[in-house]
């Protein structure tokens, strides 16, 4: 019995910052190898213009050249438009998630956007996608602090999230772009959104270890109710536009942590710990996750230690 | 007005394991930055015979060679033994710090000894140290969790720690030795000492992050009523007889939390991260601390950007 979701980010998230382009072939090894470690939920690409995110631009060759997920997993495409959305279709893709930021600067320098206008322009997106039968996730970015603003209201995170389930979003992700979130802040907002009416079971955290607290701030989302986290392996990632994001919550890292806590995942740590080694293979370097280097063998694993 | 005290270990438990023996001038430029940082607790080496950890052999000419402690500051050093006591208190060590291990084969490959012959040793010890006016407090490693024995009884925990209170500790610093912690049992054991009439301000918690949940458990600890914790500049450190223990959390990492949270620590984040900077230099690899390369302009500082 599962009780803990992690979705996985780490074909998208984890690899688009990347200078060096990972061959497709090597894409399609790491999402078989997410595959098989357990994950349900895998973000595998983005149908961004490949000028934006070349490491990317790979996404309908990698899309068609994976073997259809099984039964229970679900692969997961950015969209940022119809054109977009229209791209993932052809592919197969059917779970889409849609992205758009809670701070207004964030929103216009990612984007290019005011946030009425992304609002009128997702609308469209998830009213087709919702209309084929797609599973829809809507990314809301920085909405613990913003890099160009600062503090960011979460009135206005808590606005643009019931807006977006208006508009049929299943899930939305609650972004911490750049890592700058605080624990006790966590369960401020998520206390806000609950009284609000938005039930912990619609809402993701999507947390990045900037400045280490990603872990930090899991545990406060956990005790505010969040069951689904987004990872990436061995903590690979960051966002091009957003200065500071530097390393998504490592997703083994988080496993680790609610093991550790007698909660369960569905996913096999040891397995997922191994896809950071797989990562420092084919970047040639070490990456910021803690718990991958276990298998490094200069950290004993916790499973010899029971 | 600080309400979080911070109990730095880099001279001491950050260094100890380094195989490359730094030279005592390092150490003291280290120890004078961590004054200028706004430390007021600075353990500073170690009174273990030098086979044992050649690393901190230079004990005495450290001690001697350093400028004495301003008024507010307080240098620690650890002591294993009378003898060891006998020589701090010869290079007018004021603060010591003893230790044992809440589990008993911890205890016995640590320190060859079992649990009982520890208190009694720390009984002599500590008894001369409080009868010269010192302060003293006491490590109780592997509280939550063993690298041998994995699960440690809270129980074992909690009555060592009432023998040592009792001995004569002024403080009782619990720790994580390995990593092991997870927040529920951070929580759970804390609130045991409480109930059991050990006030948290007689707690510290030092923590590392080999699994990547130091800050987490931090946290907890807060929630529980802690307000000291250890920190070693940039995570620099592990025990060398822990398998398992890799890197202890990171001082600016744990600054930069409970700053977040709108806490005071007394001392200066920018310089404590510049510390980080400094080890780097001096060790030539790059710590497992993240704030810290916020100065390395690769991560915009948080400062930026509120």
């Amino acid at each position: 019995m599962e009780n803990i979701r992690i979705y996985d980010v780490t074909a998208r998230d984890g690899l688009q910052n990347e200078k060096e382009i990972v061959s497709t072939a090597d894409k399609r090894t790491l999402i078989q190898k997410l595959v098989d470690a357990g994950h349900k939920d895998i973000e595998i690409t983005s149908f961004v213009k490949p000028s934006w995110i070349p490491q990317l631009a790979d996404n309908a060759t990698l899309v068609r050249m994976l073997p259809p997920a099984p039964k229970d997993v679900r692969y997961w495409a950015l969209i940022p438009n119809q054109r977009g959305l229209d791209n993932a279709i052809d592919c197969g893709i059917r779970n889409i998630a849609t992205f758009m930021s809670a701070s207004g600067t964030h929103n216009r320098k990612n984007l290019n956007r005011t946030q009425k206008e992304s609002l009128s322009s997702l609308k469209g997106v998830m009213e087709n996608a919702k209309s084929e039968g797609m599973q829809v996730r809507a990314y809301l970015s920085t909405v613990f602090g913003c890099p160009y603003e600062g503090w960011v209201d979460p009135n206005t995170a808590l606005s643009l999230s019931l807006d977006l389930l208006d508009l049929g979003a299943d899930e939305i992700a609650l972004g911490d772009t750049t890592g700058m979130a605080n624990p006790n802040q966590v369960r401020e907002v998520i206390a806000l959104f609950i009284k609000e009416g938005i039930p912990a079971s619609k809402l993701a955290l999507h947390l990045h270890d900037t400045r280490g607290t990603a872990l930090a701030n899991a545990y406060a989302g956990y005790m505010s109710g969040i069951r689904t986290f987004d990872g990436s392996a061995a903590g690979l990632g960051g966002c091009p536009y957003a200065p500071g994001a530097s390393g998504n919550a490592a997703t083994e890292d988080i496993m680790q942590l609610f093991e550790s806590m007698g909660m369960q995942t569905g996913v096999n740590l040891e397995k997922a710990a191994e896809i950071g080694l797989f990562l420092e293979e084919i970047l040639g370097r070490t990456l910021p996750g803690r718990y991958y280097k276990c298998h490094k063998g200069t950290i004993q694993r916790s499973k010899n230690t029971a």
